[in-house]
């Protein structure tokens, strides 16, 4: 492991609860390289994906973590459970098992859930919710005995059908509070600004149960259902607002810009990552 | 008012509790033509839009309305009370009120409410959300005097932003608690569909504050925040659902067609409203 100071640029710090999820730059660069960029720039707080793991392989990935001093916020992720026939059901376990198994080698801190949506061809969205709490009592115990804690991440309402029936803090809480211990949330600005029951929901997910903390921006007009997220400070989300509520609840665990964005995705990567650190000393700290 | 018999084509009858909302076809055709094809089809239960209802002046509105022996389900819109400066709120609220006598004049049997999203410019929800509750308390009693109902409509939290901070049956109930009398909800499918709290908040309104039903579909992929939403069977709202719920509470108002829609827009108004017809009977009836 590399001793690299937490330095950007000349007169810049990188805020040290800054963490970058790597899906930001996706399209420009795989596990190392991405890696090797961030920690350059003095972010070595990276939230994983589990693509990019599986393309280099699992020994290579934690190797790459290991010689960039990286801390892994959380593999992202595990879940996908509903689905029409039983074998894609055991098919989604299993590969939510193997994730678990990845974020204990990364030594992740968390293993971000994406629920799934719809299983295709259907409307029964009660259906969808039960196979979703099934999976997730079918890989709790699992995820417990390996010290990974299940994230669960709602997903904006305009993803019920097609990626995520977990849409609210509240609806993913409750599901925490039948599965219990090493079970919380991902907090996802993008996602949950417009929730009229955010305060309350945060705070009864409390410091335990809130296992990571996602920013981007919401954009107007939002051109695109998926990949238009904003950089923080283009959209309409007060970033103020959110910290606050954080760090009046106690908060403390890393701060994680993720952007999913055609538009960023075209750029170069480092450009990126720069205005991700500008950004984020502008509007979020 | 012209004796019409509520037929369709030959052998096919229209449901009674079928309603058009004239936003479907507000695209083809003024009010008088779009009131004249409706209830030529025997369409005779229709939401009027305040746009067309100002293109034609108010007293041939109702004219129209009386000659076709048309029942106007609901007058959309008031409300979009939210703004940067104090004379743009009283504006909002002053529109609101000429909405409250429209709908009077036009035997509307309600006034459906648009929240309103962030002022341009800022980033404030919870301020925002205040402003729609300031606008509301200065139009209510003005509405209850009018004997005209406000139906508060919850947008999908996607148009938080730009259309409506009142985002879930929950909040506008909420809303609707604190107004009291002369008050309730519009529930659309559209918006609605996704939300896990949806048949616990619809059993909350009871039969009296569910004022408004409106059907349209959610697609999968959806291309278009604003103007994709889709026919019924068309994408994956389970509507026998929703009219089971609506049903065991004992609503017994109209089951209003509301599309949004650029793809339907551009076809000819009366196959649209044909195939609405079509469309209800085979997945909401």
């Amino acid at each position: 492991m590399q001793a690299v100071a937490a330095k950007w640029g000349n007169d810049r710090e990188v805020p040290s609860e800054l963490a970058i999820n790597l899906a930001t730059v996706r399209e420009q660069f795989g596990l190392k390289e991405a890696v090797e960029v961030c920690t350059t720039l003095g972010i070595r707080s990276l939230g994983f994906l589990t693509d990019q793991v599986r393309a280099v392989g699992l020994p290579e990935a934690v190797r790459i973590a290991e010689d960039n001093g990286v801390r892994v916020t959380g593999l992202a992720r595990g879940g996908i459970f509903p689905a029409a026939s039983p074998e894609g059901r055991a098919q989604a376990i299993s590969d939510t098992k193997r994730a678990v198994d990845e974020a204990a080698a990364l030594g992740a801190e968390c293993l971000i859930i994406l629920a799934g949506g719809l299983p295709a061809g259907t409307r029964d969205l009660a259906f969808a919710r039960e196979l979703v709490c099934e999976g997730l009592f079918a890989v709790h115990q699992y995820a417990l005995l390996s010290g990974i804690p299940l994230a669960l991440e709602p997903l904006h309402p305009m993803y019920a059908a097609d990626r995520s029936c977990l849409n609210t803090l509240e609806q993913a809480l409750d599901v925490c509070d039948l599965l219990g211990d090493g079970t919380g949330i991902a907090f996802d600005t993008y996602h949950t600004w417009w929730d009229p029951k955010l305060e309350e929901q945060i705070f009864r997910a409390g410091k335990r149960r809130l296992l990571a903390y996602h920013v981007s921006d919401w954009l107007v007009p939002t051109r695109h259902l998926l990949f238009d997220r904003g950089m923080m400070g283009d959209g309409v989300i007060d970033f103020c607002r959110m910290r606050s509520l954080l760090s009046s609840m106690g908060y403390e665990g890393p701060h994680e810009v993720e952007i999913f964005s055609s538009e960023w995705w075209s750029r170069p990567g480092e450009l990126v990552l720069r205005t991700c650190l500008e950004r984020f000393i502008t509007h979020c700290t």
